[in-house]
């Protein structure tokens, strides 16, 4: 401790004095220890208060050079943020966002991207090079702000062969991916304190980039067949939302699929009351059974839907290519809303995106990742059923890249995520994909974007293992959890 | 005019009817003619009021469906805006974004994005199926939210050697482009209604990234050495900013360079009054003198500075690819905000430019496009001090790639921008790069990225016909500038 210099004949309070000694520390990286001192021990041996050294570990964590975790103590933040496998609440937006990476000796059921052994790296290969020998400089030009003229015209027609939805190549706006979708759509729709409605639970990166505009948002329960159209129609009445934002194949994370009744009911809804509907699709192409899925897109007459296309999860991440549909209204808005964002998306990639799409390659390639999760589905079904007699449940997507698991009430999804990690066993807990501080807390959901069969099976061991724990240790001091 | 239906009895008003009849038209593209009936002629034969027709058309106008030219008449919009030559000044920040797109049979004096024969294509292309044959699909995966970790390496490198500047590559962050580091920038630092000051004339692109996040915008004056510090203290004690963002070496629209004063002073304020420094650097590398600048984030001892590099104007604005400073404090909340917005940068591309970067190609390439440009830079300001005679005058930059042209004080931008424009010439009006509805309406914008040295002469030709006309008309109405 000899490290600290406090002077108590100055102006300046100890607390801040102390504060400034850990940050000069720190940031010369002088500290062996990771680990702060304890708040007793160090006002003991520096004869300051404990209030004087809480207060110095507040304000270095204000400032974020430190973050501390409950019962365990106070830790200097590495740059860039290390893994931690131990989860506090307040860290699960940083671990949706990636920012916590997952520990790599984990079995990943947390994440729904596909691996490269998926990607149709040849045929993708081919078109780069052949845009490169095509265009040569041309493909490194800003491209138009709505993107590469023949890839929207491209986009237009797989919109009509695949999802049986027509929309002009001159309403479509390439952009950097699904979530820059939802970033200019938010610039052009959310003025700070607009109300947005949002499925509760949904994807946690849509909640961030509506917060992150101001916005107040609403959760409306999502069920089996889709949103709760009554519970709906009384928050209409009182919040006027600007518009919903919904995801109607394969929900994320509950993995439900509105049936048409829904969608129908919710597109007069939308006209009626005026909001627009943000239609976020990542998975409808990953259909297991014989019923080929539809947006909402395709019925809409109204051009009261906005279609966000995320091309990651059944493609490829890296490409950074998706689109949005572009209603008649807020056209010029939202080409502006682009423009401030990242002025238009790589041309390179458009036309390879392009040529890939012209020369029919999609079609395969879907069949071929179709074959390869509905086994990987039915390994994880499988192996689920088998757990029910503790008490979890779930409802068969035959379809997407999760299952969205229900464990008995009285469990908290925290405590599983934590014994999980412990166990090797990377998974995601419910709760960071409400609105609100959510009594649902009992809802993990497993993917199977990243993990072989053989981790499929390992991993169902290890959960199994924990969730079957209360059963197997009767006389210890558990309850059982039903 | 059969084709309107209104009817008097029912409670909808009559302009009502009217917008919903056009609206229906246009949607389904009834109308032959572009241009709407006059107001007059179409009251007379609907037996309506002038207000009717005109309330109509300004509801047309307002949902983006047609619009007005003053002095000429209402027109129908056609998805995507098509290119229209005579400007008024509510498109200013259209053409500015580039969604008026420049015609093609002019000489292009207002762009500064280079042509692809200053690409160095066959290098690109090299690094591109480089690392297409290394990495494969590893180039697809979703990359770090703070970039491929060997090209933030190869940026830190970068930066020590080109602009003597020491960032740890912890520090940086990868963007597509540096338009992207201004809206990360402005997600992290603006609130709606903080205050943040920018060089007045400024980027219009940047503004509109402030705007969009409710920022109320100060101009300072900017000098020929930079930005006007007593200016800037004054208002600092009034306003209190979040943060100043500058350009510091060919600012742009004025070309002006900050001296080291300037930028010592300013770093000290920085650090005085605790508002950071956004230092938007694009052009730094072109310098037609023997003396190299340097960024003020090579002399920022205090993480107040945080670099924002645009690659598009000295390399090729395809790549989308550029990287920002992140100051210790705001780690955390920036890699945050590049989450939302596109969630990464396409990992393939990054890694690409880093392969570029550490084959020592930059160099070259950057000397080789340096003598292209002073050449252009040569026959500008040669043509241009011949228009001395007319009253015109400019500092001379000895680099980057415009002009700021004052003409005589009274002669307004506009007016000339549509005076060149009927000619064959394209250039931009001061006017757009000013905060406020300024009263230094007498400056225009020209620049050599885009135009071959035969189109310099040719363009300085157009404009002086044009400045010097009323020296020449002594006989007619005009009186001369000066
Ligand atoms: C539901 C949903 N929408 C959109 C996205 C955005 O994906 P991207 O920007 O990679 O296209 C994701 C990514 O995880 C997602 O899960
Ligand atoms: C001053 C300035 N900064 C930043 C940018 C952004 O460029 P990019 O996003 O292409 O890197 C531009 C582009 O015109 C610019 O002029």
């Amino acid at each position: 401790m000899e490290k600290f210099k406090l002077n108590k004949k100055t102006d300046t309070p100890l607390y801040i004095q102390l504060y400034e000694n850990f940050k000069t520390l720190i940031e010369e990286d002088q500290l062996e220890n990771e680990k702060l001192p304890s708040i007793r021990n160090l006002a003991n041996s520096l004869g300051v208060n404990n209030v004087t050294v809480v207060s110095a570990y507040k304000l270095l964590e204000k400032e974020g050079y430190v973050y501390s975790i409950k019962g365990s103590g106070t830790y200097i933040r590495k740059l860039p943020v290390d893994t931690i496998s131990y989860l506090e609440e307040g860290d699960m937006d940083l671990m949706v966002s990636g920012i916590l990476p997952i520990s790599n000796n984990s079995i990943n059921f947390a994440s729904m991207s596909p691996t490269p052994d998926l990607f149709p790296i040849e045929e993708f290969k081919r078109v780069l090079i052949e845009v490169l020998d095509r265009d040569a400089g041309l493909a490194f030009l800003y491209p138009e702000i709505t993107g590469y003229d023949p890839l929207r015209g491209s986009i237009s027609k797989f919109l009509k062969e695949h999802y049986n939805t027509v929309v002009n190549k001159e309403q479509i706006l390439i952009t950097s991916g699904g979530q820059q979708g939802l970033d200019i759509i938010s610039k052009t729709l959310i003025n700070p304190g607009d109300c947005i409605f949002v499925e509760n639970p949904t994807y946690s990166g849509a909640l961030g980039t509506f917060k992150s505009r101001g916005a107040k948002i609403i959760g409306i329960p999502i069920n089996e067949n889709g949103i709760d159209i009554i519970a709906l129609k009384s928050y209409i009445k009182k919040y006027r939302p600007k518009f919903l934002y919904i995801m109607t194949n394969y929900q994320s994370p509950t993995t439900y699929s509105y049936d048409f009744r829904s969608k129908e009911e919710l597109l007069l809804l939308s006209k009626e009351y005026g909001f627009y509907i943000i239609e976020d699709d990542f998975l409808t192409d990953l259909t297991f059974s014989e019923n080929k899925k539809m947006p909402l897109k395709s019925i809409d007459r109204f051009d009261q839907v906005i279609f966000i296309k995320s091309f990651s999860k059944i493609f490829m991440p890296g490409v950074r290519i998706g689109f949005i549909t572009l209603p008649n209204k807020l056209f010029k808005e939202i080409i502006k809303a682009k423009h401030t964002t990242d002025i238009s998306s790589s041309g390179y990639l458009q036309r390879a995106f392009d040529l890939y799409l012209r020369q029919g390659y999609w079609k395969n390639h879907i069949e071929k990742i179709k074959a390869v999760y509905s086994k990987k589905y039915k390994l994880m079904t499988e192996g689920l059923d088998r757990l029910s007699e503790y008490g979890v449940s779930y409802i068969k997507p035959d379809g997407g890249l999760s299952i969205w698991l229900k464990l008995p009430k009285n469990i908290d999804s925290i405590n599983i995520y934590n014994e999980c990690a412990e166990n090797g066993l990377a998974i995601v807990p419910g709760k960071v994909f409400f609105v609100d501080d959510s009594i649902y807390s009992n809802y993990i959901r497993l993917s199977f974007g990243q993990i072989s069969n053989e981790e499929i099976i390992e991993g169902l061991r290890i959960l199994e293992n924990i969730i079957s724990k209360p059963f197997r240790d009767k006389e210890s001091n558990y309850l059982p959890f039903i």
